[in-house]
């Protein structure tokens, strides 16, 4: 790069927001990312330090030389050190942890204790607070001088000597009220409250049912520890979708990756989440298989009866499968509580009845097209009508009674409906056979 | 209800958030609602009501005298207002807009206008702009006046004279800059919207890339015409992560109810979502079907091939739901892109060669446990493997080859891939069966 091309470079960039410049980085080879990253001032490098991934930010805070480096974490967001740090090893951490200094290693450390996935790791520390016994017009020059290095200075919270959440006021309120006013006289006392340790989901919760932009954190004795803003929300959102997608298809969220993962460690964890389930398949199939061994001399006498296997078996899948993920995720998004539960159940197993109606007449006139012995296609039809309202209410069952039993319901994943249901299905449709194959054909 | 039973429900009731107050409403009988409601004065009327479904607010609506009603309508927020209406009938519509003075009702029918999903249709109008000519002290002093009526003042953006979108500037950066400098000297001028005709989807995907609190709309030629608040977004991010949830299960947004939505109409929606799929599932299990038939003589020859059926097509189905589920899934938060697609197609099909490893031992060992015919446990454990690297290929190819086509990727459903993996699996291990027995039996 010459000198011009650095100017346009630099005259270009400074349009770009930073999570696009931090897009960029990421793509940039390491020398090129060095001299990009050292054109830019320690405002503008922070900005960016906190769109990048872990890696890449332990890289670049590796490469600044120290000045710069400690006005650099100085200006970040605290909740966003943690989480790259969180993202690293032990040994890294302890050496970026060297970099800060004492006050803010020490807050880093504390938040690393948490969960990542509590509203304790989630928090940041950077907030203000302001006292029952300020006057407005104190608390707005205390807001104007202590701004810089808060979070979010538009919702503040208030606590007691003791350091006790008391109440919120929002900077609206403080600009439209008079200047001699208490703050105790005009703050909402009822203020909406998380524990450390609460999970990050129920957070979430608690954000999209209240329209909150911060929610306090308090430990068990009402102090407020830390403030958690909506824009970390919209990523856990995000990221519990992820994982019960995730979780439904037989994996697990240890395949969320970062983009900057080794290949090989992606597939050693894709391998591992998913092996689990496929080994409970394996057994599930052996089973079906001894079902279909159980009646061979049916099977060996009708032929017929083989071609419709796989059809059986994969609609009990796809029914099975299509109920317990529509319960799984009704319950996730808090739809299916108390008695909604057993509307829901009656629901599905009334779907499973009308959508079983069209297909064992659709499937029993395929068998007859395909086949012709009416005694067979009879038998398709109701082995195919039972075999649905079967699967919608295992479906729509497990994960109801997993919940119940507190464990999480998407565990009642694709992989293990679709090979209850082929359990299930199967031993309907042979023993259906047997039975009516024994009465009429004789 | 007695008088002392009242105050007790006011006392108790203060210290609800409106959001706790709407659920309790959806919960009381009609009557004990209409008599609830009136107890609150129209700030917490209005409050209430923008939390409440869409019939209960046009039932709340219907019941108020004439003066409180304008009051409330005046003082709710607009884009709540826009949100219950699409809910109802085109006649409750005209009905309730009755009600409204002549300006909200024209902005409410400028906003029901847009799709619901679009920018436009989550956006407000009840936000304040400066002009870049105003001097601080004036910009706070208009919106000292102007903020009852604003969505929010924290982020207010700056047009010029003809409206055109030029800024924004922070009630942070307002308040410490000094009173006698102009906005357009401390105003950023880089600001990121979005058009009106704009997916809610890419909104979310901005907003959450950005961490934006409030996102302005424009149309065409660059004019403001609303802004859309992050907690609209949190709503649009789980909103659409459980649409791919249910056109992943073979279903569709059509099944998101409501939670006041009759029972009859449940059903209906989910039989008309999921039946496609079933259909399509039925078409697959009878060329599955075809292929049993073709291969009859083999399998007449070799009966226990059956047993194996069904623990074939259950694996290949599970691991190309796996696959498609994680590629869709990666594709809708932005993960796969270019290169990237190509690199994940690899690893999914190495995470399939090492879980086809694993698999087709234990199945292997299985077979010749159980059967003992070597030649048929080796054909089981190859058809195994094939089939399982097969699967995880087809899941990861379809989705993104949908993708490319520009169809959307969650069509690769769980029923369609595994309906799919079925079909070649049947055949790879009944070729293989024709082929090897052939070879090694005669």
């Amino acid at each position: 790069l010459e000198i011009g091309a650095y100017e346009a470079v630099r005259a270009l960039d400074e349009k770009l927001h930073y999570a696009d410049r931090a897009e960029i980085m990421e793509e940039l080879s390491e020398e090129l990312r060095q001299t990009y990253f050292e054109l830019l001032d320690f405002e503008e490098a922070s900005e960016v330090l906190e769109e990048v991934g872990s890696e890449l930010f332990s890289e670049l805070i590796e490469g600044m030389d120290e000045e710069k480096r400690s006005k650099v974490i100085d200006n970040m967001s605290q909740d966003d050190i943690v989480d790259k740090l969180s993202g690293l090893t032990e040994e890294k951490q302890e050496e970026l942890l060297s970099y800060m200094d004492e006050d803010t290693a020490s807050e880093v450390e504390t938040l690393l204790e948490y969960e990542e996935d509590s509203a304790g790791g989630r928090m940041t520390k950077d907030y203000v607070t302001l006292t029952t016994e300020m006057t407005i017009d104190i608390a707005i020059e205390y807001l104007r001088q202590n701004a810089p290095g808060a979070e979010t200075i538009y919702y503040v919270f208030v606590t007691d000597e003791a350091g006790i959440l008391t109440g919120v006021i929002s900077l609206r309120q403080l600009i439209v009220a008079s200047p001699e006013t208490k703050i105790s006289e005009i703050m909402n006392e009822n203020v909406i409250s998380v524990y450390d340790d609460e999970d990050q989901e129920e957070v979430a919760r608690l954000f999209s049912k209240y329209d909150f932009m911060v929610m306090p954190v308090v430990d068990k004795e009402e102090k407020l520890k830390g403030i958690i803003t909506v824009d970390d929300i919209l990523d856990v959102i995000e990221e519990e979708a992820t994982e019960d997608i995730y979780k439904f298809a037989g994996s697990s969220d240890l395949e969320i990756y970062e983009e900057d993962d080794a290949s090989w460690l992606r597939v050693v964890r894709s391998v591992r989440s998913r092996l689990p389930w496929l080994i409970i398949t394996i057994f599930g199939g052996l089973l079906s298989g001894s079902v279909v061994a159980r009646y061979q001399g049916t099977l060996d006498a009708n032929a017929a009866l083989a071609m419709f296997m796989p059809l059986l078996a994969g609609m009990g899948g796809n029914v099975g499968t299509q109920s317990s993920t529509i319960t799984v995720r009704s319950i996730a998004v808090g739809y299916v509580e108390g008695k909604e539960a057993v509307r829901t159940f009656f629901l599905e197993v009334a779907t499973g009845f009308a959508v079983g109606l069209v297909c064992s007449v659709i499937v029993g006139l395929a068998a007859m097209l395909t086949n012709s012995s009416t005694v067979i296609s009879l038998i398709v039809g109701i082995a195919m009508f039972s075999n649905i309202v079967t699967a919608a209410a295992i479906g729509t069952l497990v994960p109801m009674i997993f919940k119940k039993l507190g464990v999480d319901p998407a565990v009642a994943s694709a992989p293990f409906i679709s090979t209850t249901v082929d359990i299930t299905g199967l031993t309907i449709y042979f023993s259906l056979a047997t039975v009516l194959i024994g009465k009429w054909m004789i």
